[in-house]
């Protein structure tokens, strides 16, 4: 059986970026060096190459011909994670924000049965991250992917409630996806930053978020996290059990039991590994997991939802994993798609 | 059936710790003081409050009287992380390294149906580590337990290689513990160092020693890792793909493939979740985990061996989990416990 297919984890950037570097008077920013038809560098203006890409990183009607081949009826779109530059002046944030946003709209308006679009927002700026949500709102766009950690700031911190609050209020889901890693400076080699940053960035996440009480104060924010949740469904044993044993620290801002969570955020299912998406499902149940690919990079899975696939999970439960929980936390209809 | 239980993962201090402030002539070292007959608390000797502890930290009669209680035969007992103190002068380090050797070498003699001792070596001299290695071995210690990096140095790097030579060619295990954690800076809230940080440190630790070629040099090397791996084992998917799609950043020193390492090294069994610890034994067999509790801290589990006996595994499975595993990390017979 075929079941409608939705990715809600690929990236996307506009085929032609702005030099900011020119407009803004300083540096930091990516640019876009096209050197082949269909190839370009993603480069920093200071010169450091940061990685190659093709045209189905910008082309929609390049994506929707591989989503074709692959078998994937819908992408969810989000900005890739080293365009949040988080670290530029608030007004630049904003600029920068507005622009990939209005790229996205762009590409949801012109082929709506084949993308659904998250914005991205200046969230250095909490008050002009709120006011670009608003904006994502109207222009179509049904969430915001934001990093887990804004300059080091965790996403509990006071500063960010009242934009949480805003996503909750508007309905706009959140994606969290892991960027500015920890431990990055001192683990240069091997690509560890990906392999071992990561995933302890999306806990570090995870937990911020629920221990500050965040996710208590809004019991109707729709979030989900990349990569299965890195490392945190692994170690939610530890992490209750600190909770536990601990709650003069762990318990300061919120008493209620980590856990208790488990069954109220989002995870994608890229995990790579059959008895680690069977954990998860174990722990957090199919309605809580979403097929989610990393389209179109290499570290994600190729085919899209072939892990899920090879799972001899009954077809109810498929469907969930590969459309169901996807258009649940996005709060859309299957109709849309049809 | 009651299986003989060996617990590879506590930790020990000396009841009473020198001034090493005073001695050495600058500070960050640790001191005890005790403020009633079964209390201390662990004080940094710039005053900063670090940890309580009682008296099973330090009295092998209470450690015993507990372990009779906790039905726990054997403890392998190792310092408290914090006492690593790899920022220290080489020769200080060794010096401290000596004296808590020297104590955990002690008991083992006056209780070797009950002890096992893992010693601590100054790996910031290298060279002096090897010096202390060989004098835990002729003093009776069976292996070295160390920390996840050295000065925010990965155990893969060149300046180890001798050491961990040595710890192969004088039959010494290793014992990888977490500690001077990544990111420990950005997250002080809600005890995330031990909850987020330690797991990340531990795959910090395996990564660098697989990508890095350490273990492929060393197939004789035997090492295991604290709380079951940290998020290493639900990373691996993550982990080997990352290999096999950018080999020019992960096979550049060492062309194998991780998950081939995954039956190479050992893990203790403190993971505090039942689907967790399926996970790790569907993942590395039996055969490579051991017993493990951190004894006497709270994040532990604080009935040793409570998870795996009520898992409905066979006796013959749960043997290998209390005993057996350990025994043959350790190169120990059965024999000298009974």
């Amino acid at each position: 059986m075929s079941h409608l297919k939705i990715d809600i984890h690929t990236h996307i950037l506009p085929e032609h970026i702005p030099k900011w570097k020119e407009k803004f008077g300083y540096g930091g920013f990516i640019q876009l060096e096209h050197y082949e038809p269909c190839c370009a560098r993603m480069i920093r203006d200071d010169g450091v190459f940061f990685r190659d890409v093709e045209d189905n990183c910008w082309s929609p009607e390049a994506r929707m011909k591989e989503c074709d081949v692959l078998g994937v009826h819908v992408q969810v779109l989000s900005t890739v994670p080293v365009m949040f530059s988080y670290w530029a002046k608030p007004s630049d944030g904003l600029e920068l924000s507005h622009f990939l946003n209005d790229h996205i709209a762009g590409i949801v308006q012109r082929f709506p049965k084949r993308f659904i679009g998250l914005g991205t927002v200046p969230l250095q700026a909490p008050d002009l991250a709120i006011r670009e949500l608003e904006r994502c709102k109207k222009n179509g766009l049904v969430g915001v992917q934001i990093g887990t950690n804004v300059n080091q700031c965790n996403l509990g911190e006071p500063q960010f409630v009242e934009f949480f609050t805003a996503c909750q209020d508007l309905g706009m889901a959140v994606f969290v996806h892991p960027w500015e890693v920890m431990g990055a400076e001192v683990m240069q080699k091997y690509w560890l930053p990906w392999l071992v940053g990561m995933p302890a960035e999306t806990s570090r996440a995870i937990c911020s978020m629920l221990f500050s009480g965040l996710l208590e104060k809004l019991p109707r924010l729709r979030v989900a996290f990349a990569h299965g949740g890195g490392s945190f469904p692994s170690t939610i044993g530890r992490i209750e059990h600190g909770f536990l044993m601990r709650p003069d620290l762990c318990a300061i801002d919120n008493p209620v039991n980590p856990k208790e969570y488990l069954t109220r955020m989002y995870f994608d299912s890229l995990v790579h590994e059959p008895i680690m998406l069977d954990y998860l499902l174990q722990l957090v149940g199919a309605e809580r997991v979403a097929l989610g690919s990393d389209y179109p990079f290499p570290l994600g899975e190729l085919q899209p939802g072939e892990l899920i696939e090879s799972m001899p999970y009954t077809e109810d439960i498929k469907r969930r994993l590969l459309c169901d929980t996807a258009l649940e936390w996005l709060n859309l209809g299957k109709e849309i798609f049809l």
